[in-house]
């Protein structure tokens, strides 16, 4: 923050509790992603025109009422990217090349038994989201040689990719595909996009790839799909329910690899986030626009 | 090759035998690698020049005699490095990230069992070997965002690499990095350079993934350092043995994955082979150098 500048920022702790001068703070940087009801105690005295929050999804805060139009919100969308797209990339090339079979093994496995691996390069890769983690991916992507189609809400289109396409016209793409990365915001329009009609439409082999929300996934639709091995298989790093019940049919289907939502430790977001927050402090006290910004109509 | 040449090139079956023509060619493209005696066979009666091999190590050419210093000898060194590179990421991300436990999990992961999980970003990996592999990897490394070192034999730089040092300098570097890609042919110089001494320079945590050759590593020392928790794990697409017997102790320790030389399938190979075959074909034709040339006396 600039020397001269008459903001002040709150950090409020993960109790809920406040530094001594947040009550009549400016702007509010919110920390605890478990607690919306603590944040709308805070914000019932606090004359704070910006809110930031932590987490790239807002939906907890949004379901509990807490987000208005009265001020400006901010969440860390985008900061995450690059963690969350590096995980995306790990489950693909898991997924090209086996892998979780690999890592399965308990003894050398026959040329026959990996027949179904293959290289990225040469092959087709649907984005589906293209904010902070499709963003980085598609870079990520860039030097393996893969075919990049990418999806999103107004079809503009992602550097690096083929091709782009609104999310009205995602069925008409999705059989290109050999993997799929859902990487989307989760809001009315994309929940449940991968239906059983939209999986349906996915190639046979092809890997359905889940680093966004388990909500754009139809469970019980893709475990179907997976049972009757009418597609390649599942990398789950997000699921519905999540945490994913020990009884549940993924865990025993064998091109099912599910990693519990570790994309983006907190160890790992924290470094990003606390830049992300340094950059929005400044930018509020010098009254640029700030970075990460929450369209509440929108849900994102 | 040009119309006009009058170099002719016999492709050599998988049995040995001879096209009609190959009785009298300028050179051989031998595609079996397992059988150096047959090739030793035609080339008793063969005029051939020049001997295009199939595979990138010629280890078991040269152990067998086959090979001499009367003709010039091409082996596919540098077309399998992007495919060889692309697994060595996917075995990188999945030490970085935990995949392999995440594939052997039958439930939900808590947060502290994969506290160990990190994104390449901000790590350094440590390439050894700067042939077609390491510069691959190299490339396919730089978006992500991790520091990148490397060793070969001349200390020749690396392009993307912070600082590239000689063999004999490797144990100045080797405990700076948290992943170790062994990506060198097999020498007298390169056979069991991570022997006890070298691993037990290596960082505490830290990797060591192999797509080279499995002899470049002393396997009882990895496995003592494995034991012991020295290392943070292996990640192994060739291992000494191989194929590595079922009652070996890799198979039992948790941070190991071995991958069965499955890095680059003969189906993922044939096309870039067959792209250098032409090229070196036409090469050869006009008298330019070939590509992929082995130098007898190194042994790749």
């Amino acid at each position: 923050m600039p020397p001269d500048s008459t903001v002040e920022a709150a950090v409020v702790g993960g109790g809920g509790e406040l530094t001594p001068d947040a009550g009549s703070a400016d702007a509010i940087v919110w920390m605890d992603p478990r607690d919306p009801e603590a944040l709308r105690r805070t914000l019932a005295s606090s004359p704070a025109r910006w809110v930031q929050l932590p987490f790239a999804g807002v939906e907890e805060f949004l379901a509990a009422g807490v987000l208005d139009t009265a001020r400006t919100w901010t969440c860390a969308k985008g900061t995450y990217g690059p963690s969350t797209a590096e995980h995306a990339l790990a489950l693909l090339l898991t997924a090209a090349r086996g892998i979780h079979r690999h890592a399965r093994a308990r003894g050398w496995m026959r040329r026959r038994e990996f027949a179904s691996a293959r290289r990225l390069a040469g092959g087709t890769v649907l984005i589906v989201g293209t904010g902070g983690i499709g963003r980085a991916l598609a870079d990520m992507l860039a030097p393996l040689g893969a075919r990049i189609l990418a999806v999103n809400r107004s079809g503009t289109p992602l550097e690096g990719a083929a091709r782009t396409v609104r999310v009205t016209e995602l069925g008409d793409v999705v059989g290109e595909a050999d993997w799929i990365v859902l990487a989307a915001a989760l809001t009315k329009e994309t929940e449940r996009l991968f239906d059983a009609a939209m999986i349906s439409r996915m190639r046979p082999g092809a890997w359905l790839v889940n680093v966004g929300r388990g909500l754009l996934v139809d469970t019980a639709a893709l475990v179907d799909a997976l049972r009757e091995d009418r597609i390649g298989g599942a990398a789950l790093d997000v699921t519905d329910p999540e945490p994913l019940p020990d009884d549940h049919p993924l865990w025993g289907i064998e091109n099912v690899v599910v990693t519990s939502h570790s994309a983006n430790t907190w160890d790992m977001a924290l470094p990003e986030l606390a830049e992300r927050v340094k950059r929005n402090v400044e930018r509020f006290a010098r009254g640029e626009p700030l970075e990460g910004l929450v369209d509440v109509s929108l849900g994102y």
